[in-house]
C-alpha cells in the first residue's frame, strides 16, 4: 500500500521533472540561440509552461498524495531515500502553498520590472531611479518572510530558500570569524614588497581557438561531453535538464584568454555535480543538489582551489604557451601563475580576487539583513554601502553604478542569495581538505593533469547523494567536522602569504 | 455570447500552441544541439509533454467547447475566419479523439528513440539494427489507421495528417500520369549526345566560407536572421516555434559546396512560408500552413524552378566565382548551369535531380502504402526496395545506407508523408506559371537578384491565408484551375529539352 503510494507519488514528481526539464531547454535556448524577434513569443511560452508546472505541483491531487505520504514520514514507517523524497518536497510544497497566488503575481511583476529599471539606473548612475522600485522589493520581500514564517528573523525564511536548513545565526559568527581574518591580512598583503604584473594575461587571442583550448581543459577535468555541450552567452551560466545533458556557457574576452578559462572552470565544476547526481533520482529531490552553498563548492573547488593552483598549470600552461605562443612563450610559469592570483580591493564583485571577493559577499550580506530586519532604511542605501566599503577595502567608492547598484539580485528579487557565495568558499575548503587526506597522490595527478580520482571522490561523497543529506549532514559526514572558517583561513593563509612572500 | 465563446476558445487554442511551441523546440535541440547520452530522457521528456498536448486538446471542457461552436459553425454563424478555426480544429479533434492517450504516448517515445537508433544503423549499414524499431513503427501506424478509420485503404488515414483532403485514388492517378511523362521522357534524355560534366562543380570548400555564403544566399532571397537561424544537422529542416522564429538547419559537404547550397535555397522556402504566416493567426489554424503539399511546393519552387534557373544563377555565380575562385573561376556559367541540371538516375532521393526524384518519391508512396495495406513484410523491405529500384533507375543498389535506409522519415513515423514531396512539385509549377503572369519583369527581376516581388505575391496569395483555404480551393483560387500535372510535365519538357537539345 505505502510503497504503492510512493510509486504514485513518484510518477507525479517525474512528470512534473519533464515539465521543468522543458522549461529549462526554452531557457537555454533564449539565451544561447533565439533570434531577437522570438523574444516575445518566447516569454510567454514560458509564462504558459511555468504556470502549469505550478498548477502541477499545488494541484489537490498532489496534495492529497502528498499529506498521506507525509502521514508515513511523521509515523516513522519510511526507508531513508523515501524518507528524503517525502520530506524536502514537503518543505517546498509548504512553502508555495503559503504565497497566494495574487502575491506570486505580483513579485513576479514587480521584479520583471525593476530589473529593467534597475539596467536604466546603472547605465545613469542614478540610484534614485531604482530607489522606488528597491522599496517595493523589500516591502514584498519582508511580506513573503512573514507568510512563509521564521524563526528569529525574517531573513532566515529568505535564506531558507537558496541554503535550506542554514540561519543568519551560523553565517554571523562564521562570516565573523572570516571578515577578523580577511582585514588585517589584507593590509599585510597591501604592505608586501612583491609587485604582481598582471599585463601579462594580456594579448590578442582569436575566439574560435579560445573555444578549442576551453574545450580542452573541460574535458581533461572530466566534463562529459556526450552528457552536455559548452556554448556562449552574454553571461556566462550552468543548466542541467538532467544528468544525462548539462548545458555551460562562457563569455569570451578576446584580449583576456583567461577570462574565458576561469569562467568555463567554474561552470564546468557546477556541471560536474550536475553530471554526478544519480540518474535513478531525478525527479525528485534525490536527483536534486543539496543547495546553492554547495553547488557553489564544487565550482568554486575547481575554479580556485584546483584551477588557481600552481601545480594545476604545471600540466596546462606549456600547452597553454604552445597554442597561444605568441602571448605567452617569453612569461614564466611563476609570472603567469602570481598574475592570475593578484590581490587586489577592487568595486566590481565579479571582478575580485578570490581573497576579497568574501569581502564583497560580506559586505552583501550585513546589508540586505538589515534590510529585511527593518534596522536600515533603502533611500540610505547608497551611504552605508560606501561607508562600509571604505570600511573593509580601503577604498571609496566612485560611483553607484560601480558601487550599490552594480548586482542584478536584488531587483530580481533574489535576497538571501549572496551569503551561499562565500559559503562556498568555506565547504569547498573544507571538502578539498578532506580530500587531499584520502586521496594518497593527488597533488601529483593535478600536476599530470590527471583529475579521475578527485572527481571519483566528489562523485562518491557528494553528486551521488542529491538531497539525502542536507548541506550541515553531508559536511559532517564527509569531513567528521561541522562547518568552520578554518580550512578556507588556513587555505587562503598559505596560498597568499607563500605568493606575497609574508611572514 | 458567440463572440465570448470564440474568444475563450482561441485562448484554449493558445495555451495549447505555446505547449506545441515547446516541443518544437525540443526537438529542433535534439536534431542541432543534443549531446548523445541525453537521447533517452530527451524522448521520455517529449513524450510527456505530448501527452499533456494531447489532454488539452481531448479535454472534456475543450469538447465542450468545441462542440458549441461546432453548433454554430453548422448554423452557417461563423465569419470566413472563425469558420477556419472551427472547422480546422474540429477535423484535428476528432482524429485526435480516436487515439487513446497510452497509444500517443507509446508513438512519440517509439519514434523518438527510433530516430537515434536509425541514425546508427545508416551509419553502420546495419538494417537489422532498425528492423525491430521500424516493425514497431508500421504495427503502430497501421494501429493508427485502424483507430481513426478510414475508407477504401488504411494509408488514406495517414495520408490526412500530412495532405488533408487528398486521397490514395487522386495521387495514384497524377502519379500515373507523370510517370506515363517521365519514362519516356528519361529514354530520350538518356539517348542524348549532351554529355555534362558535373565534375565541375567538384573542389575543396572550407565550411566555414560554405556557411557564409549560404547565409548570403538565404538572406538574400528573403530569409529575416532576426526571425530565425540556420544551423547544420544530419538531416536539413525547417521548423517553425511562431512566424518570428523559423529555424533552418543544412548539410555541408567538404567537396560539394552547391550541396548545401540547394538545400539551404530549399530550406529557405519552407522557411518563408512558416516566416510569412500572420502572426495574429498564431495558435489557431489560421496560423498553420495549409498541407505538407503546398509546404513543399514553397520550398521546390525556390529550389528548383527558381534556384536551379540560369537567370538565377546570372546573378549568383559571378559572387560564387569571386568567393571560390580556385573551383570556379575558370568554368562557364552555362557549364555550372548544366551540371547543377544534371539528370542521372542516383540511389539517394535528396541527392536526385529534379525529374528522377518523382521517381523515387513514386517507389516509396507504393512501398510505403504496400507496407500500411499489409501486403508486403518489413523483414522484406531491402529485397523490395532493392529489386523495385532495379526496375525503375535501371540501377543494383549498393547497400541498405544508400537504399531502404536512407530517409529518416519512417524513423520519425512519418508515413504517407512522402507523396507530398512530388504534390509539391505539382503544385510550384501551377504557381509559378500564374506568378510568372502576374508579375510583369520577374525574369528581370530575379537576373538581378530581386526577389521582393515574387516573394510578396507567394505571401499575398498564400502564405498569409493559414489554412483559410484547402489546398484544393487555394489552387483554383490563385490559377483558376484544379491541381493538374500539365505546369510541371510542360516546365520539365522545356527545361530539358533545352538542356539536352531534344527535339
Amino acid at each position: 500500500m505505502q510503497k504503492k503510494l510512493m510509486e504514485k507519488f513518484k510518477k507525479e514528481l517525474l512528470e512534473i521533472s519533464y515539465l521543468g526539464s522543458a522549461v529549462a531547454v526554452l531557457h537555454w535556448d533564449q539565451e544561447v540561440n533565439m533570434p531577437s524577434k522570438g523574444n516575445d513569443l518566447r516569454a510567454k511560452i514560458i509564462g504558459s509552461l511555468s504556470g502549469e508546472l505550478h498548477n502541477k505541483f499545488t494541484s489537490d491531487n498532489f496534495e492529497k498524495l502528498l499529506l498521506e505520504l507525509r502521514k508515513e514520514l511523521d509515523a516513522g514507517k519510511l526507508s531513508d531515500k523515501d524518507n528524503c523524497i517525502v520530506r524536502e518536497t514537503w518543505r517546498e510544497f509548504s512553502r508555495e502553498k503559503k504565497l497566494p497566488l495574487d502575491f506570486v503575481k505580483e513579485l513576479a511583476e514587480t521584479t520583471s520590472k525593476a530589473q529593467m529599471i534597475w539596467a536604466k539606473a546603472r547605465k545613469k548612475n542614478d540610484f534614485k531611479l531604482f530607489l522606488p522600485e528597491l522599496k517595493k522589493i523589500v516591502a514584498l520581500k519582508r511580506k513573503e518572510a512573514k507568510l512563509v514564517g521564521y524563526k528569529d528573523s525574517p531573513y532566515n525564511a529568505l535564506l531558507d530558500s537558496y541554503e535550506p536548513y542554514m540561519d543568519v545565526e551560523e553565517i554571523e559568527m562564521i562570516f565573523s570569524e572570516l571578515k577578523d581574518f580577511l582585514v588585517p591580512f589584507l593590509a599585510k598583503i597591501k604592505k608586501s614588497k612583491v609587485k604582481i604584473n598582471s599585463n601579462v594575461l594580456k594579448g590578442n587571442f582569436a575566439i574560435e581557438k579560445q573555444v578549442k583550448f576551453n574545450e580542452f581543459v573541460a574535458k581533461k577535468i572530466g566534463f562529459d561531453f556526450e552528457a552536455g555541450r559548452l556554448d556562449k552567452s552574454t553571461h556566462p551560466f550552468t543548466i542541467g535538464f538532467h544528468p544525462q545533458d548539462v548545458r555551460i556557457t562562457t563569455r569570451y574576452d578576446e584580449k583576456d584568454l583567461f577570462h574565458s578559462i576561469n569562467s568555463t572552470i567554474h561552470e564546468t565544476g557546477h556541471a560536474l555535480y550536475d553530471q554526478g547526481i544519480l540518474l535513478e533520482g531525478f525527479g525528485t529531490p534525490l536527483g536534486e543538489s543539496i543547495s546553492l552553498g554547495i553547488h557553489e563548492s564544487q565550482s568554486r573547488m575547481w575554479e580556485n582551489i584546483i584551477g588557481k593552483s600552481e601545480i594545476f598549470w604545471q600540466y596546462f600552461y606549456p600547452k597553454m604557451q604552445k597554442d597561444f605562443s605568441e602571448s605567452f612563450e617569453r612569461i614564466k610559469l611563476s609570472d603567469f601563475y602570481k598574475a592570475i592570483n593578484i590581490v587586489r580591493p577592487s568595486l566590481i564583485r565579479t571582478e575580485a580576487d578570490e581573497m576579497t571577493y568574501n569581502l564583497h559577499i560580506i559586505l552583501r550580506f550585513e546589508i540586505e539583513k538589515d534590510l529585511i530586519e527593518g534596522s536600515i532604511a533603502v533611500e540610505d542605501l547608497p551611504q552605508i554601502w560606501n561607508d562600509k566599503f571604505k570600511e573593509y577595502f580601503g577604498i571609496k567608492v566612485s560611483s553607484d553604478a560601480m558601487g550599490v547598484l552594480q548586482d542584478v539580485h536584488w531587483s530580481g528579487g533574489m535576497i538571501g542569495y549572496f551569503p551561499t557565495y562565500t559559503l562556498g568558499n568555506l565547504y569547498s575548503a573544507q571538502f578539498f581538505n578532506t580530500a587531499k587526506r584520502d586521496i594518497l597522490n593527488l597533488e601529483k595527478e593535478i600536476k599530470r593533469g590527471q583529475f579521475g580520482h578527485i572527481l571519483e571522490w566528489l562523485r562518491k561523497n557528494i553528486h551521488i547523494h542529491g538531497k539525502l543529506f542536507s548541506a550541515e549532514q553531508l559536511v559532517e559526514k564527509v569531513t567528521g567536522e561541522k562547518l568552520t572558517s578554518k580550512y578556507f583561513i588556513d587555505y587562503l593563509e598559505k596560498k597568499y602569504s607563500k605568493i606575497y612572500e609574508l611572514k
